[in-house]
């Protein structure tokens, strides 16, 4: 049996989604440990995103298989009982066979949230970007969101060496302002290791008058991550939703 | 000088709005003693509302009085940057000089938020009640809400054993349901100890089916508390906006 879950995480007590070799305290971690206890098995998840070190996730989706048949709202509540209050299965089904959460996720929406507001936010301060520079020009992260649409290579974007390609196709960046904040929702194919948080970095300094929104062009070209701006926080970023193929 | 403070503030590590004479882990206590120590004399606060241990506020009011002339803009930087993270400064501004947080304000909101949901929250794990019960019927709230709306004795929907008068006017109750919890927002020109707890925890009796929306007025004709319901969790209410004469 292949089974999909949908898990919503608070990520400030996490060494981020991926398991690590030294300590259980990721989310992945918590998941597995859980799961292969009420299992009596060892089960290995699949989350469709790697989200880093203090990223939040409202609807991330992860896969695993197991040869028991199980009650699917019955195990979900199990698990929800035996996980920490910061981690909640939203919901568990059955997937074909051969879904895996990571290949079959063909979008990813992550949310950026920054507090603009001269007071310090209270119920959100867990979840926000306190930034105190100068005012934020929003046409200005507007024109230069635009420039980073479509299929480009991201490297200039990205901490990685990777040598696998670092080409990705961003569909959509909307930025949305309310009286206390910024909001930068960014749909697409996939990500590199940190590049939102490097375009919203490099954004917020277009929106603080620091670079100019065509600035973008060039660490598109160059591939130069020295010439992006600085990597915006972790506390700031949720994983929004995750649209899966099948 | 007469100033007025707009304050937003997490409760949950509180005992409370009002100062203590045992503890200064109050909101009150914590505001006065920072006030106090930037301007280097005794200052007393006066809070419109008299929040109970763990309730939360979006936008308390208080005033104080000193003979020092402040920056507002200044000052409130200033108490943002002493104030322990829970609590915010929205903004400070110039009072005339009878103005009396408690006195001139003629209607408070309060929303409390039953969290309905199977799965447990995570983002707002510390501002809902999580409630377990049988599903809620919102049109029966809804009915036994309209009961409670007008001029009535609230006695019977208080904890207190105030000699003071316990007749109060409450303008208007809205009940929202979304996918995941239902907001319940009590509009009045007071409150009693309790009282909105109590009102809270009687209308998820009647939504759950375990007491009829006419039990209402019985409640209301004799002043009994015990045929009430019980007094909802503070964490899920929070003081959301206060409205004042001046």
């Amino acid at each position: 049996m292949n089974y999909r879950i949908f898990i919503c995480y608070d990520g400030a007590r996490y060494k981020g989604w991926q398991r690590l070799k030294n300590t259980d305290n990721t989310v992945q971690g918590k998941l597995e440990n859980t799961i292969s206890r009420l299992l009596k098995q060892p089960i290995e998840i699949i989350g469709a995103s790697r989200t880093d070190a203090g990223v939040h996730a409202k609807n991330q989706i992860a896969n695993f298989k197991t040869d028991q048949i199980l009650d699917e709202l019955d195990f979900c509540n199990q698990l929800n009982k035996y996980l920490p209050e910061d981690i909640s299965i939203i919901k568990i089904e059955v997937a074909s066979d051969d879904y895996h959460a990571r290949f079959h996720s063909n979008k990813k929406a992550y949310q950026y949230r920054i507090w603009k507001a001269s007071y310090p936010p209270v119920f959100e301060r867990e979840y926000v970007l306190k930034y105190e520079g100068s005012p934020l020009n929003i046409e200005l992260i507007k024109k230069a969101s635009e420039l980073l649409l479509g299929t480009h290579d991201f490297k200039g974007f990205c901490t990685d060496k990777t040598k696998k390609s670092t080409v990705r196709n961003i569909y959509n960046i909307e930025v949305i302002e309310t009286s206390e904040e910024i909001q930068i929702l960014v749909e697409g194919d996939g990500f590199l290791y940190n590049m939102v948080r490097i375009i919203v970095g490099t954004l917020i300094e277009v929106g603080a008058g620091k670079r100019t929104p065509e600035s973008i062009k060039r660490i598109l070209e160059t591939g130069d991550r020295s010439i992006a701006g600085e990597t915006a926080p972790a506390k700031g970023l949720t994983l929004f939703k995750i649209y899966s193929e099948k």
